[in-house]
């Protein structure tokens, strides 16, 4: 089993966080996204959509999006549980996992695609003014979330899961994206020191 | 419990099909999205983000997003499973749910909101360059789609999974979109007739 890995993009950088949690180590094969080495035939003819990061089985199976990666990892291993736990834990989580998906990482990687010079090559036609309509979007979610932080410690309830994977990642990313957390969103400050501050941030 | 549905919109027909498919009858709450009902009390006190379907507990639990309610059901109603099985089974249709919701769906209902004249209140601001620039990636998707589906009768694999039902919606919500699959997509076609003909595609 091998990994494709994208170093310091967000998506890699998620499964990276899974498998710290996990405790799993698997043999990562590193890809230089900033030479856009992903669209070059190892990582193309592993993924035709040429995106990381993607797992290859010892017998060549494919998987590839980060979060189905994370999901095979959860069925081979299902301690600690970042899916939930029953039913409902697992809806929840999945929930969370959609919403801060949705609403806060993919309105920033907007943002940071459709600004930023470096992106250009990658984000074709980059449309500046939807990069900006997604920031005041990322700030409203943020605040939404800061209210449901204050009555819990974790995006999806008690436990940490990988609705929190997905929000850590997003939040660091809000940075080359050049958006900041407001002052007033205390609750979601807590919450990414405290969860920055686990080994598995810096996977 | 009761799902409050929002009628002809692609992510509450996601939920009834997916219901459809497992034999399961949930009573209905609709909401008028037309007339923005989504935006008003009965929603917005159940969902902060204003967006259908909601699912409510008898006990007055919440659980949104589509894909989160679907995954309820699986849970508590393991067959037909629409969510794979096994680890790597599930793994595969995670993937391809994915793949599909963001290289088809997300296309296309971004090319609906940014473009239709209908959604200048829904989408703020609305860009239609962004709407625009989302239908040659909806259409490349599509081409990628026909060549996997020539060795397959499903998205995900031989058997029928919550894959089909977003790519059934997604390619149904093509229609006001203005976008069309391209007529040498014969294997996109053939799977869409199929999947379309079954009972649940009407629910």
């Amino acid at each position: 089993m091998k990994l494709f890995d994208g170093g310091r993009a967000p998506n890699p950088r998620r499964v990276r966080t899974f498998l710290a949690e996990k405790g799993l180590q698997v043999p990562l094969v590193p890809v230089d996204m900033g030479a856009l080495e992903h669209k070059e035939q190892p990582v193309s003819s592993r993924n035709p959509l040429k995106r990381l990061p993607v797992l290859e089985l010892d017998d060549g199976t494919i998987i590839t999006e980060s979060v189905a990666i994370c999901r095979y990892f959860e069925e081979l291993h299902p301690e600690p549980a970042l899916f939930g736990r029953g039913a409902l834990g697992k809806a929840i989580v999945e929930m969370w996992q959609r919403r801060v998906e949705f609403n806060l990482f993919g309105c920033v990687a907007a943002a940071f695609r459709h600004i930023h010079p470096a992106m250009k090559e990658w984000e074709i036609p980059q449309i500046p003014e939807w990069g900006e309509a997604n920031k005041p979007k990322a700030i409203e979610f943020l605040r939404f979330l800061d209210a449901e932080l204050a009555g819990r410690e974790f995006v999806a309830g008690d436990a940490y899961s990988i609705a929190d994977i997905t929000g850590l990642v997003a939040i660091d990313f809000m940075k080359p994206a050049r958006i900041k957390v407001p002052e007033e969103c205390t609750n979601v400050l807590r919450w990414y020191r405290e969860i920055s501050s686990r080994p598995s941030a810096a996977a």
